[in-house]
């Protein structure tokens, strides 16, 4: 597939994905919405079938929409070298379009809310206890598992990392079921970025391109632990894919 | 297919579509039921699985039970222009038919409520914020997603827009994530009609139809922004999908 | 099949179903469980997968569970009309089975629940506004939806009324979605008995065999309704699939 | 398959399964977590996927994951007697490694818990009433329906008990679902271990590795208890399966 076409599928599946994701915490948080306060089994659905959404639109491209994918698939040998800075530029800007567009859709309760400064909790994550050493260890176990399941899942197991799901419309719900469980399961410390383009870039528009009035700092002294702890679980989960017997 | 069929699977899908999506606002809304009060995540759930069961019994048609999709694939010359007044009347028909049925359902918990003047929102959306222009955006914006998903996923890109689900019993799962997934991600400030006939045929319902004692008003001044917004969004989505390049 | 067979799968699948379904609503109601007072989505999810898991235990002789959707094929000349009464047999002993499990798996809380007059809902449905008209209408409508989606969907359309889901995991995960819509939305008024098993059944198990301490009464004088309903629902529906176009 | 292919997969799965599966406990017990209080039916969905994520990544070995299954198999001459111990020498270690791997990821909640004597409950079941014989009957119960679904359902009645789900990236979310309603129906009186590596190599783990300050009793009086009813269940369900007539 053409450089042009990567990128293409890549910002549209993951400005989709973002748009949902951050939705559904906007929903959660803001105060005027039909969703406030409905808690952390809503957002983790939300998140959750936000993956199925993205990826099923970005099935041509191979749907990584995740940097951490896309370097782990790189690992494996399933994507080529050359084409992952283009997967990882497209997963960026996908990710502050995607945040753009979240804005949009609430940009009324943005302008209402009672807490403005309080709004980065809808882009980016914020740990409940800071601590970089430990957050980046929960930030790894839980990208190790997203990338262990598309690497090892037989859905997956393609030569060229573009899995081959035929006509079927429920392709990609394998991948949110496990986004799923990781938001229920390993997402209580950090809020689960497993993807830095998840992370970052939201975090770049919100602080250099929402008109938020009021918005808080985008605290950049943590922005480092969900870039880093995605690469490296991701990196380990291709490691041990190619330690594996084949199966 | 004949206009007639066309018109019989469109009506069926749609009004049960309706019947259970104006169903579990009723559960969640009214003060007599075993839902009462659920949530939103509740209500979201409803929706989606309301999607889901509509469109299995309207898979002959192509199951769109929504104008904006049947709009949307017309643009996309995935569906004869000379047949959208036919899917169009019947699937506002269908919502009509889906609201009356709804009522029935709940005949009793809609004699007994506390505030029949606020039943209104059962049957047709209503924002929490009003404000036309950004109401029409988060309409647009939930709709674009509903149809990138219908005319971008693999298990819809037939040549005459109807999907082949072969003998899936879960064919039409995928679109019911997608509608549940915009219910709790971008459903908060409108409620998200994203479908004119899921929107005008209860409200008409509601208006003209309806033997609710102490109903409230229709509120028409806002009842063209869920026309409009779906409409809008639909068609974004279709030029988009010209647009971009062949998967 | 042969009659002993159809017994065996009928009874084992209507069992489990009624063991998980009666399961949810005990472990909501009585005071002593982890469940307890967790809310209606719980309850309408725990039906739902009940459904799955009992009709994917009785797949060879079609997973009717259900005494409506028994008469419902045979109207619609998909079940030979001589193999209706071992259906209903065998449906109506699993609901009595399973009730009987459900109260095993429960037997302690049951001993120390603070309110065993009101155990009757843990088996058997209990209208929440008495009124046998407009209940049945509820009732006749839910199963309406539920034996429309098993006749109309193309899994579900075999000549002999077995579905083929071939080695599909998820091949009632389809009919599960429907039974969990039903209870979201049309399970306000009377709680969705929508089988006349899945409520006579364990209502016989409750006044005649189960051995709970202070227990009320069975209520017979609403028994008919969710009998009465869920049979006219399926037979409207077998005759609105008669009438319909072929697809 | 050999003897070591046997080991890594199911030491792979098992581990997975027990992280996410303790983690989702984690997240709703500790007090400094995103999902601190969430609720009964969070923690069901949690466990139900992951089992779908560990089954998932355990697919070359069949994905047992659970000594009852493994026993159950072997019982129903679906596999090998030969090669049970190192199914169940796996799942044990993977369930010490899973609940490892939930310590650190919540390592920072550990320390601050409030409540540090009442840990065991995020990883082995503790009774709501503790009574031996009815503690057992509710854990064979859940067992029983466990693993009649994998030897019943369609899609696992493969010879050599590994299903073959082909391509499918939703192949075990048929089991998440039935562990789901598990959990929903008939979790409520003992946590439905149904698993002895599930509930014993975290207590194992909980009573000798886990370095958590002021952690409490690990309960030996109960363990046998989540092992026996398992294994008994597991063994009546091959029996049933044995029993009935071929499909």
């Amino acid at each position: 597939m053409s450089a042009g076409s990567i990128f293409l599928w890549e910002l549209l599946g993951t400005a989709v994905l973002i748009l949902l994701g951050t939705g559904v915490v906007a929903n959660n948080v803001l105060r005027r919405t039909n969703g406030n306060d409905t808690g952390t089994l809503f957002v983790n659905i939300g998140w959750g079938f936000a993956v199925f959404t993205g990826a099923s639109l970005a099935a041509p491209s191979g749907a990584h929409l995740n940097p951490a994918i896309t370097l782990a698939l790189a690992v494996a040998d399933k994507t080529d070298w050359a084409d992952v800075p283009i997967y990882i530029l497209a997963q960026m800007l996908g990710g502050i379009l995607g945040a753009v567009l979240c804005w949009a859709t609430y940009k009324l309760q943005f302008d209402d809310h009672d807490d403005p400064a309080g709004t980065l909790g809808v882009f980016s994550t914020v740990p409940t206890i800071p601590n970089k050493l430990w957050n980046t260890v929960t930030e790894t176990l839980g990208t190790f598992v997203l990338v262990a399941f598309v690497l090892f899942s037989p859905a997956y197991k393609q030569a060229d990392g573009v899995p081959d799901f035929g006509n079927s419309a429920l392709g990609y719900a394998g991948v949110a079921f496990v986004v799923l469980v990781i938001g229920t399961s390993l997402g209580g410390p950090t809020g689960y970025a497993i993807n830095p383009a998840r992370d970052l870039g939201p975090r770049l528009a919100y602080a250099f391109v929402l008109p938020i009035k009021g918005k808080g700092p985008a605290q950049w002294a943590y922005s480092w632990v969900p870039v880093v702890g995605p690469l490296l679980g991701g990196v380990l989960a291709a490691l041990l894919y190619l330690a594996y017997p084949s199966a």
